[in-house]
């Protein structure tokens, strides 16, 4: 394959934009390529695109950026399209959150049981998953086959819904399955002797295989809670890992919950800041408590921040760690900054994120191992084939070859976790896809927290009546389908 | 096939006992039959069988009755084994309940969304589903051939345990598909002129298929509602098939649900005595409310005290009208049981319960269409196959023959109510057949009215210390597998 087009859909993203162009940039494969960035947001955009540029400068890279405000023009000749977009930013969660709260809703009505992570709406969040069709529609017109590589969240509920909506090549990326890395840390292993398989939907995986040099790792986990669990102490709030709450949900399941997992549990640890504190963790009580988000908030800022400092100061070296200690006073740069600093500052350090070294795969045949969200297809045979599952792969030019899931999920996993969790799914893009507001009000009545057919119904059309809505509102009010 | 023994177990039921004896004595097919009663209550099973032979003998049936308490001897050289019995009887629902009420679960814990039947208990009723399963290997022993007509609730879940812990035939009965002629009643057709049929889970069919001399069926529900669903007054608790809940549900699930399947809703109707009654008609909120369930249990103690009444008063002829008058005064006699007495003292009025008839389809040939719990092999295409559905099939010598479902279920019945249904029956299945104490407070986690871990594991304990529980109590202690 000759090089590319790449276009990056929200490439202002503050979680992505600079990790992938990272990739990009140290990615020698794709030299030659044009990367088109777009974005609606034209300050970010310019400042991305500016550091894009000059990045690839410093590292000598043969590679183009472009940019634009047009998904059209994007998506032009695009062979892949990475989309990270936001449609609303995080504002529109909070403003969304606080009416739930408002309600009684702790975290929000889109703040579910196994769906807790708080940027990953499926019912309120009309606006990003018609993006995600719209996009999905485009491409069919514009670039049909390229693949549309699914980032922005949620990645089940969303790449599901692309599929039922368009015939697009589609593949849902998450970086969750890291925390066997962080297993293996803490156990003290080396990762190279350690053969493991995660399986699942997307912030629903399990640790199905774990062995140490051919010997059941089990065992070393079990070890490791008697002896460490505890003195554990979270180092930030998404280190949740080994969190009491990831170990109670081991004892109960049968199995870890890997990465975002954690945080999609029931309701037993989340009913409150004090509870979400007790098993996930002092000071923070997670990722998802209104302490936690907050500090994640806080993070993305601040990388925000730094790009627009960066971006406006066309002197500063990228690849020079003292260009960061600038702005970044060296004492209270956080540590995850740091590794990231590390990461962007070196000639070659890639960041972990799955979506470029992916395209090098598709495009150069460099086989390599990924965990990827694609439809089931007698993979995880408990669950209906077609439905969006997250599974080992490994990718080459002829695509994705998933590996065989050995030993296949307990039926507890199975039938407590994965289905009811695979319904929540079915049921948003069963209301979305109809325009069928009662099912928006019905899930609600499902809720542990709804204590009243009037309750449901207000919070649903308050969330309906903000004005960036208007199109849910029209969209439901005159049952529109997807 | 020769005449035949059948074995009724729980012979003394209420509910049961003289319906399968009316229909016995009156299927000719059946003659030379040996019919085993047998209960551990003497008293009951002396009554009924006392009146059992009176009966056989005033009909001029030939037919033989015997009873026994051990349940080893009846099930001895068996063909037929019909289970109506219920371990603990009412008056342990009525405690297990009342553990519930005072933990804020409203109606008590096995009172679930979609599952609502005031006697179709799930959770706490360890002594039921392993009397089920005890039943069903001793029959591997004694009777390996015989059917098992399982006829005590609770069916869905009881169905499915059964067969998962055994080789017996078993097949579910229940009546609520009669649900189709009270509306065919209602809308004043002639039910020879409908086309109809429902399809699901027990207590969870619906009306998939309804048309009258080929046209639409549904168009006349719709006009029904339109003229005459303001008017609605239900006659007695259980008369709900045209309530404003089903004709609610009907609005959204797009199909009407079918005989209990009405109670079985989720807490919309049901979060309090005011809100079934709106939905569910004045003066009772349903059967399933505490007036509708006190007023079935006076109903079924007004039967038991009829029993009672003539089994000790050998002079009374039973197939005449004024033998009933002579305790039940005139007026005072109840519509249901007017009916019920009238059908008993014709020389050929059958029950209308499915158990006879269905067992004279078997052994002579007198193929008959049914509505049966058998398991799924492809007839619902979206549920798993071997799950226990409950279908329309046409019944012979050789078995059942299930009829094309069409038009098949729609999405949101399939994916909002039959799946979760399903899951109900996974979780109490999970937890009994592994002794997983944790699953129960678990499922407690995730229903409505559970507002902190403590309350479920309190409510758990609570019903796990009453004495006729220490056969639990011990299964779940011990973690021991069935
Ligand atoms: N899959 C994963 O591993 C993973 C991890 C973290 C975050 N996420 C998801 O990534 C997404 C981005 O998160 P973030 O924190 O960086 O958000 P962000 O708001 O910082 O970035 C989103 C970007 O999308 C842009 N955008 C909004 N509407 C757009 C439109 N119509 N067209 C094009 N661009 C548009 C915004 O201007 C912004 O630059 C979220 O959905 C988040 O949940 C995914
Ligand atoms: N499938 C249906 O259509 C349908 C309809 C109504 C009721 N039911 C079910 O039928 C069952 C009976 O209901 P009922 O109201 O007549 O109850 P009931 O208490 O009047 O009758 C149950 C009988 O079972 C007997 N019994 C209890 N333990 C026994 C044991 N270990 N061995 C043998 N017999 C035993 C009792 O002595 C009693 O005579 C219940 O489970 C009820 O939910 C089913």
């Amino acid at each position: 394959m000759a090089p590319v087009k790449i276009s990056i859909i929200g490439a202002g993203s503050a979680v992505f934009s600079m990790r992938l162009v990272n990739d990009l940039c140290k990615t020698s494969g794709l030299a030659g390529s044009l990367v088109s960035l777009m974005d609606i947001d034209e300050k970010r955009l310019n400042a991305v695109h500016n550091l894009a540029t000059r990045y690839v400068k410093e590292l000598g890279a043969d590679l183009r950026f472009e940019k634009t405000t047009q998904l059209e023009v994007s998506l032009r000749d695009a062979d892949f399209v990475i989309n990270t977009a936001m449609v609303g930013g995080h504002s529109y969660l909070e403003k969304a959150r606080r009416i739930g709260e408002k309600h009684g809703y702790y975290r929000g009505i889109d703040t579910q049981e196994l769906n807790m992570v708080s940027d990953y709406y499926t019912l309120s969040n009309f606006n990003q998953l018609k993006f995600f069709v719209d996009l999905a529609k485009l491409m069919e017109n514009i670039c049909p086959n390229a693949w549309l590589l699914q980032t922005a969240n949620p990645v089940f509920e969303g790449t599901n819904l692309i599929k039922r909506c368009s015939d697009i090549k589609v593949v849902g990326f998450c970086h969750g399955h890291y925390g066997v890395h962080e297993i293996v840390e803490a156990l003290g292993l080396d990762i190279k002797r350690v053969d493991w398989q995660v399986v699942g939907f997307n912030h629903a995986i399990w640790l199905n295989r774990f062995s140490y040099d051919g010997e059941n790792g089990y065992d070393l986990i079990d070890k490791w809670i008697e002896e460490n669990s505890k003195d554990w102490k979270p180092k930030t709030p998404f280190d949740l890992q080994l969190s009491p709450a990831a170990i109670d949900m081991y004892r109960f399941y049968g199995l870890m919950p890997i990465g975002d997992t954690v945080r999609n549990s029931t309701w037993k640890y989340n009913y409150d800041l004090q509870l979400k504190k007790k098993w996930y963790g002092e000071p923070w009580g997670g990722a998802d408590s209104e302490i936690g988000w907050q500090w994640y908030q806080e993070r993305l800022k601040m990388i925000t921040e730094a790009i627009d400092y960066l971006s406006s100061n066309n002197a500063l070296k990228l690849l020079s760690l003292e260009s960061y200690l600038k702005f970044l006073p060296k004492g209270s740069v956080p540590e995850e900054l740091k590794e990231e600093i590390k990461i962007f500052t070196s000639k070659d350090a890639l960041s972990g994120e799955q979506h470029i070294p992916f395209i090098d795969a598709v495009v150069n045949n460099n086989a390599q191992r990924f965990v990827i969200n694609i439809p089931n297809k007698g993979y995880l045979s408990q669950i209906p084939d077609g439905v969006v599952v997250e599974v080992p792969a490994l990718v080459n030019k002829s695509g994705w070859h998933v590996e065989k899931i050995d030993p296949p999920l307990n039926e507890k996993v199975v039938k407590m976790y994965l289905i009811p969790r695979m319904l929540r799914m079915e049921w948003a893009l069963e209301a979305i896809m109809n325009g069928d507001k009662e099912i928006l009000v019905e899930i609600l009545l499902r809720d542990v927290r709804t204590q009243s057919y009037e309750q449901a119904v207000e919070v649903i059309e308050e969330i309906l009546s903000l004005p960036e809505n208007e199109p849910m509102r029209n969209h439901y009010s005159k049952k529109k389908r997807l």
